[in-house]
């Protein structure tokens, strides 16, 4: 076994990433945060992960990446069939690549202005002399025009001074003294922007004086040992002070042990990192900071806080310098968090004139609605079945997933591929999807999702349950059948109820219909992987033509970035908060049985979608 | 033996303080930082102690105390004579006390504006419904009118506003939110000043509502291991970054000591203490927040700073409320410290329209003068000599220190009295001070200083070196005899010069004389117990009349527990930092001549000391 690690550097951003000896650079990029967004499962079928190799030895062309690069042009090869044989340039394509790849692109082309908090002042001090004994500290701050200082610094002005003979860098955040270094050799700055998602944290560094991304890194939430979601975690959490401390300690972990991988890739020491800015639901916000959210979790649901945090890294023991602060978005509500917030940021929705709207699609579904100067937002428990949880055979989009799935005009083959391409283990969000649109439009389903018997030859019932069989035992990696279930299919119908009822009374709130959108923001992992098509057939997304989704991946690293990044888009928050009205759907008439309607395949309303059931032919 | 505590209130200021059974009342008051600054040695000779006992059962009066009550009245008692049998009210008598409790008493006298940091608002907040979900924080601080908070309230915000039903009182510092607690039952908050000697720290402890003092305590700096005066602590500290860290962690140590004390005293919660000040001399500051010092001890003696330092107290791991802040004094330079500008504060010397000095006697000597719109300030370092240390025989003021001298009128008898009246140990600094002045009364000693053989039967000589024989063997409690070298009287007169010279020098750069003077506050412990009879024969202290002297005590813990108490004087104290100028006496060309001028006993110019020496007819 070659053991040789090489450097991979990722243009155009100059991200540097490690793959292994022969190792598959689309799981190499995958490693590092960076998701190309195919979705055929590195089968080398969906061309998503199209990549230029600048320089560097690779393994040879596939017969798969022929057909794309007969499409393309033969500079091109795909990530997935392409192994790593020496340290190497690659270039990702804009045109082709997935949304959060995107996203950050766009946050380094600086849509925005750049203008971190942290910033290098060069000072030339006065020295001192019998007749001038002014402090060292008083001569600096004066020199940098600053009124306060983090009293940490103390240790080790003088030192740092004299030691740089008095020509030195002053590191300043907003008005505030941080810390004191030589001018020679030069020290980088760098800024930590964290997505704190429920289940998976992602750390984006960037070097905070030219806004460059130097290394991204993901790792599962700690906490998930405490829960799954976040009501599991908020009564683990509630039970006792301790509990609370454990639950605080995991995501900190977890923190931590990403910026060791962080620091490990750059080179860098933890002390030049001088700035972090977290974005996270309102739960996972609370959790960093130590709050239970007891009283957030139950009607009339009033969250502690949704001010913006600021305070020192290391009251909260997160090794970065100990003169860091960290900043946590400002939130909506109990379930409308800093990562929506971020979205919002990203998708600058606030700034829409045409009727536009957002949705996070997540264990928590956030649907957010500008319709002029309206702004509304609210929130719905999606629960997890749409993430394949809680599906008698879901698992996570992960090695063994089915995640896409086509049956036969007469309903009785299956077509399915998986993550990875192994046999099957399991159906992950995007293949329950596909599976349930499938049975719609063979008629293996009827409107309200109910399972008709005879409808195809995979249609049985066990246990008193009507089934659909997806997989046979001799063709699954454990000898287990795969099924979708008549209770699989209950629990995505409410799923996609709860959002498609939120999007609709949001709209009629805000006086349009919800054709009338001109754009929809999809935001959230699983936002990034599931087609709109699908999503249409069963109702999940409204049915308005393609190009008004957008789909904007991990909207809630890519706004904390640019919060790290933007003092100016950092004021504009607190604003655009203000500016969103939280809608208690449960105080909504109308909203019962807008849901009521939705959890029809695709809609009690068929009207509402005539244009995909037309087309489909099943109107 | 009966262990047996009693509580004893002390009047006027409501202290309590605890003595063991059949304890020594004098002894129980100095424990706890109350001095009513007697002079015999607690042999009820000067009657300093005079006090009432209001109520409770004390031992019998004694001969001693007898005599004092043919003077004052019978219901007089002597501290030092009187031993606690129960628990007791006693009052001092502010007439005869010494001036430590004079200046606490006056600060509870409320000669400035009670206005402390931390204030109590009680709010009464919204109730929440469906229709209102504010954030239970946002409502809070709306309705106090604060911006900010300390993010350490969000772990518990929520379930102390839900359990008090929404009635609550916030705990406010400046316009910070620090806690919020229920209203019923009420909590007290309290504060505390301390005063951080190079020796001795003591802590005060204030209810911060009504101002006053609940409880003080005294203990020895733990720093003391590393070194007796601040420069053999700066080599300690500047040798390794542990070092530095073990400095820091023993001050920190007696700190959270003294607190530990002060909160059993009070019986009440470390979460009650919500506010700090600290005062000490620029090297104990230092220390206190981790700077070396390596710097600001060498020529030309740069501190690395000297603003105020605000910073949580969690952040040095100090034992009070985790969101309380702890405040240090704004220093004046590398030897004028926080603890002077406690001085400078509590004399209000600022504001004295005639000309008036200031000098602070300790290993390091302090002198301000100020002249009309001249507020000049210098140190010298005096050396420990005046402490005792560095002598042949010297010791501390402790149990067997010759306190008090005099000699015969042929020089050949000497009387002197130790402290707690045993036989003598050693000689501690007004034991010295005084026994020079005797010499130099009865000619042992001639102007220059010399020891004059046959000027007295004392006088002799061993291993070459003149001495003047103060105990014999018999007399000692170690059998060794106890001796006045003539390397000890050097000692004294470069001790003594330094401070006079230094303030002559800073009077003639305010164009006044020395015997200008209006007024002399001595501050500092030494400073509190040396005669000003003394002090002026051997040329420590000007010739002027005697009601000119104030002595201020320990203006060091009166200033921190003005600041503690008074915003406007914590505000004033920038202010009169920025008015002072630090005289650099290197500098000053006549400053050497002056120097050696002031070696000679108790001057080289008589005339200077013309009043005091023709009384004694020495002139």
């Amino acid at each position: 076994m070659n053991n040789t690690i090489h450097k991979v550097k990722v243009l155009p951003n100059k991200i540097i990433i490690e793959a292994k000896e022969n190792e598959n650079l689309m799981s190499a990029l995958l490693r590092h945060g960076i998701d190309l967004g195919g979705v055929c499962g590195g089968k080398g079928l969906c061309g998503k992960c199209l990549i230029k190799v600048i320089e560097g030895k690779t393994s040879e062309t596939t017969v798969q990446e022929k057909k794309w690069q007969k499409a393309g042009g033969f500079e091109y090869r795909l990530a997935c069939q392409t192994r790593i044989l020496s340290d190497a340039t690659i270039e990702v394509l804009e045109t082709f690549v997935g949304s959060k790849m995107k996203i950050l692109s766009w946050i380094i082309e600086k849509k925005f202005e750049l203008e971190p908090s942290v910033k290098i002042l060069s000072l030339n001090i006065k020295k001192p002399s019998l007749e001038h004994q002014e402090a060292d500290l008083n001569k600096i701050l004066s020199e940098s025009k600053l009124q306060t200082f983090d009293p940490r610094i103390l240790k080790k002005i003088s030192h740092n001074l004299w030691n740089a003979n008095f020509k030195v860098n002053a590191i300043v955040y907003n008005e505030e003294l941080l810390d004191i270094l030589p001018q020679e050799p030069k020290t980088k700055v760098y800024g930590i922007a964290f997505d704190i998602g429920t289940t998976t944290v992602v750390g984006y560094l960037y070097n905070l004086e030219d806004g460059s991304l130097i290394s991204v890194r993901a790792k599962y939430n700690e906490q998930i040992k405490f829960g799954e979601d976040v009501i599991s975690r908020i009564d683990f959490a509630g039970k006792s002070d301790k509990n609370m401390k454990l639950m605080q300690e995991a995501v900190i972990s977890t923190i931590n042990s990403i910026i060791e991988e962080l620091v490990k890739a750059a080179n860098i020491s933890y002390n030049q990192i001088y700035d972090m800015v977290c974005s996270g639901n309102t739960v996972m916000t609370s959790f960093l900071l130590g709050n239970d959210c007891h009283y957030s979790s139950k009607a009339p649901y009033i969250p502690s806080f949704t001010l913006p945090v600021k305070c020192k890294a290391r009251d909260l023991g997160i090794m970065v310098n100990q003169t860091a602060y960290i900043r946590t978005l400002p939130l909506i509500s109990a379930y409308v968090g800093g990562d929506v917030v971020a979205d919002i940021l990203v998708s600058e929705i606030y700034k829409a004139s045409e009727p536009t709207a957002l949705i996070d699609l997540g264990t928590n579904g956030e649907v957010v609605v500008k319709v002029g100067e309206k702004f509304l937002a609210t929130s719905c428990a999606a629960g997890p079945a749409l993430e394949g949880y809680s599906i008698r055979n879901g698992m996570r989009a992960v090695e063994g997933a089915i995640e896409s799935v086509s049956i036969s005009e007469d309903g009785n083959e299956v077509y399915y591929r998986t993550i990875g391409g192994s046999k099957p283990v399991g159906i992950c969000g995007s293949g329950i999807i596909e599976t349930i649109a499938w049975m719609k439009i063979r008629g293996i389903i009827n409107k309200t999702g109910k399972i008709l018997e005879g409808s195809s030859k995979r249609v049985f019932r066990e246990n008193g349950e009507l089934q659909f069989l997806l997989a046979k035992e001799d063709e699954t990696m454990n000898g287990k059948k795969i099924v979708i279930t008549q209770t699989d299919i209950r629990k995505i119908q409410l799923a996609k109820a709860a959002i498609f009822s939120s999007l609709i009374t949001l709209s009629r709130l805000g006086n349009i219909e919800v054709l009338d959108l001109h754009k929809l923001f999809v935001a959230g992992a699983f936002g990034t992987y599931v087609d709109p098509f699908y999503a249409i057939i069963i109702g999940l997304l409204p049915d308005i033509p393609r190009e008004r989704f957008i789909q904007i991946g991990n909207g809630s690293g890519a706004g904390a970035s640019m919060l790290l990044l933007s003092r100016k888009k950092w004021e504009e928050a607190t604003d655009i908060v203000k500016s969103v009205s939280v809608i208690e759907l449960n105080l909504i008439k109308f909203f019962k049985d807008e849901f009521i309607n939705a959890t029809y395949f695709p809609h009690k309303n068929e009207e509402l979608f005539k244009n995909s059931l037309e087309k489909l032919g099943l109107l």
